[in-house]
C-alpha cells in the first residue's frame, strides 16, 4: 500500500494536525509514457498556507480530500518514458504520496554528484532562486548598499544575505533568537543582526544596525518588521514583498500604519515578488548558484526531520521558527 | 511697497488663514545681473502642505516669518541680466511677493503665442509633466489596459484620463461630485467615474466600474480610496502613488489594512512617484504634452481666482475640493 496525505479541513488561523488526513491507497502502476517516483525528500514552505486557503492566487487553492504538494526530489524506480532512467533523480512540485506515477513534464532532472540532493530544495531550488532573482528583478541592489533581511536565518533570507556579501553590501539580518543572529553572522556572513522577539523598539533597533538607512529590504514576514523597516528607508529605496508569514495565519485583514506617504516622500519601490512570474529565469539563476556553491561563496543550513508521517509537524514547527533554514523532511 | 505672504504658523491638521501672515516690504531693485520680475499668475498645490511641516522631505521645508513660495508665471518687468529681455514671460519657483528679483537660474522662459500663460502652471507644467511621467515611468501603461485615476477632476487627474484616451486605455476616474464625474466623462473622455462622496462601497464600486479589473491605478489621494483600487487591483497590476490629499492633514500617522498580501499575491509594484526626481525628463515631457495640446487632443480646466490678497484662502479650498482643475490666482 501507498501512503498519502490529504487536506482534511481548510485551516481557520495557525493549521493544526486536525487538517491533515493520512490515508493509503493502492501503489500505483505507471502507464506507457509514464515513470513511477519514490519520494525521498519534501520541501515543506511557509507559502503553502495561502494554497489551503479556498481563494485565488498565483497558484490554484488545494482541494478537500485531496493530496497537498510541495517541491520534492524523487527518484525513478521504474520507467516507461524514453526521457527518464530508473536510478536518475528528479525535482518538481509533486504530491505527498511515497509513490506516484508522472508523465514527465515538469520535472528536473538533478544530479547528485553536482550537489547533495536536497540543495536541490534549497539553495539551487525556488529558495535560492527566489533570494537571486528577487534582488536581481526588483531589489536592484548595487555594491554598497546598506540590505536588510527579514527571516534572516531562513532558507531564503541566508541565501539573500550571501549574495548581499558577494556584491559588496553592507548586510543586516531580522532573525528570532539569540541564537540565530550569531549563526547568520558567523555562517552566512551578516554584519549585523536584529533579534526581534527581545528588541523593545524595532525602528530604533533598525536605525541603530543600520547608520545609513535601509536602501534595500528583502521582506519575508510583512507586518510590524516591514513598518520598522519602512521607517527607516532610504530615498529610492527598493523593497521586495516576497512573504508575510507573520500575516499568514490571521483571518481578519491585517490593519497597519499607511505607507503611502512614505513611498511618495522617498520615492520608495515596493513590488511583490512570486518566483512563479519569473521560470523563464530560472537556468540563469541556477547556473550562477551553482557556480557560487562550487566556489566556496555560498553555504547553506537545513533541518532535516526524518519520516513521511512528519509532513504536516514538519510544516506546522515553520510558524514557530523551529528550522534553522530550508525544512525538509526525508522519507 | 510690495506685498508679500509669509508662513505664521506650522498648521495643525488642516491649514486656516491664521497659519498665514500678510506683510509688505520694499520693492526690490535687480542688481547686475538680476532681473525683476512682477507675479502675474501663482499656483497652488496640495503638495504645499507638506512643506509647512518641519521635517524632512524631497523639498526643503518652509521657515516661518519667511514667504512661501510655489509654480508662478511671472514677466520680466526690468533687466540687468543679458539672458532676459524686458516683456518676457517666465515660470519657476518663486516667491509668493508682488514683486521679486532673481538671478533667473531654474526660470524657463514660455511663449504666450504658443498657449495661454496658464497652461504653463497646468497642462505644460509640473501637473501635466506629473501626469505624463508618472505614467511612463511607473505605470508602463499599456493600450487595453484598464486605468483607474483617483482626483480625476483634478489638475493631475484630468491629464491623466486624457493621455490614458490618446493610450487606448478603458478608463476610470474618482471625484467628489456628481458634477465633477459628467465633466469628467464628457470633457476628459473617461468611459466611467465614480463619485465617492456619495457610492456606498468604494470597493464594489470600483469592481462594477472595471469588469476587467485594475491595472494601473494613478493614485492622487491614499487612503481608502487607495485601499479600495487595491481590492480591485489585477495580477501585474501598478500604483503610482503621486498624491495622497486625503493623508496631508493628519497629525497621527495613518492606519488602514495592509497591502504587502496582495503586493505579494498579486505581483504588484506600488512606487511613489516625485516630479523632481526627473527633472532630465521635462524637456521630452512638454514637448509631447505641447503637441498633444496644438492637435487638440489635450484640453484643460482651471479655477482662477482673482487677488494677491486671496492666494492662503484658494490654498484652502483645494482641500475642500472646491477648484474645477489647476486652481491658479491671477495676482
Amino acid at each position: 500500500m501507498n501512503k498519502i496525505i490529504l487536506l482534511k479541513h481548510r485551516p481557520s488561523g495557525k493549521p493544526t494536525l486536525e487538517d491533515f488526513k493520512f490515508s493509503e491507497e493502492e501503489k500505483p502502476t505507471p502507464k506507457d509514457g509514464e515513470i513511477l517516483l519514490k519520494t525521498l525528500y519534501v520541501s515543506v514552505d511557509p507559502y503553502l498556507r495561502g494554497r489551503m486557503r479556498d481563494e485565488e492566487s498565483y497558484i490554484p487553492p488545494f482541494k478537500l480530500d485531496q493530496p497537498l504538494e510541495s517541491s520534492i526530489i524523487a527518484e525513478v524506480i521504474e520507467s516507461k518514458n524514453s526521457n527518464f532512467k530508473k536510478g536518475e533523480f528528479v525535482s518538481g512540485l509533486l504530491k505527498w504520496k511515497e509513490y506516484q506515477t508522472a508523465a514527465g513534464n515538469g520535472l528536473n532532472k538533478v544530479n547528485k554528484e553536482a550537489a547533495p540532493l536536497t540543495a536541490y530544495l534549497g539553495v539551487l531550488g525556488l529558495t535560492g532562486i527566489t533570494a537571486y532573482l528577487g534582488l536581481k528583478k526588483i531589489g536592484d541592489l548595487k555594491g554598497g548598499e546598506t540590505l536588510l533581511v527579514s527571516g534572516a536565518a531562513g532558507a531564503v533570507g541566508s541565501v539573500v544575505g550571501q549574495i548581499g556579501k558577494i556584491m559588496g553590501c553592507n548586510l543586516v539580518g531580522i532573525a528570532g533568537s539569540d541564537e540565530k543572529i550569531e549563526r547568520i553572522k558567523e555562517k552566512f556572513g551578516f554584519d549585523d543582526g536584529i533579534n526581534y522577539k527581545t528588541a523593545n523598539d524595532m525602528k530604533k533597533a533598525i536605525g541603530a544596525a543600520c547608520p545609513k538607512g535601509v536602501d534595500v529590504y528583502f521582506d519575508n514576514v510583512g507586518g510590524e518588521i516591514l513598518d520598522a523597516a519602512m521607517a527607516n528607508i532610504n530615498k529610492f529605496g527598493r523593497v521586495i514583498n516576497c512573504g508575510a508569514i507573520s500575516l499568514y495565519n490571521e483571518e481578519k485583514k491585517p490593519v497597519g500604519p499607511r505607507h503611502e506617504g512614505t513611498l511618495i516622500k522617498k520615492s520608495v519601490l515596493m513590488q511583490g515578488f512570486t518566483i512563479m512570474d519569473y521560470v523563464k529565469d530560472f537556468g540563469p539563476a541556477i547556473n550562477q548558484l551553482s557556480t557560487w556553491l562550487k566556489d566556496g561563496k555560498l553555504t547553506y543550513s537545513e533541518t532535516i526531520v526524518e519520516g513521511f508521517e512528519n509532513i504536516p509537524q514538519a510544516f506546522l514547527d515553520l510558524f514557530e521558527g523551529k528550522n534553522k533554514g530550508k525544512m525538509i523532511v526525508k522519507v
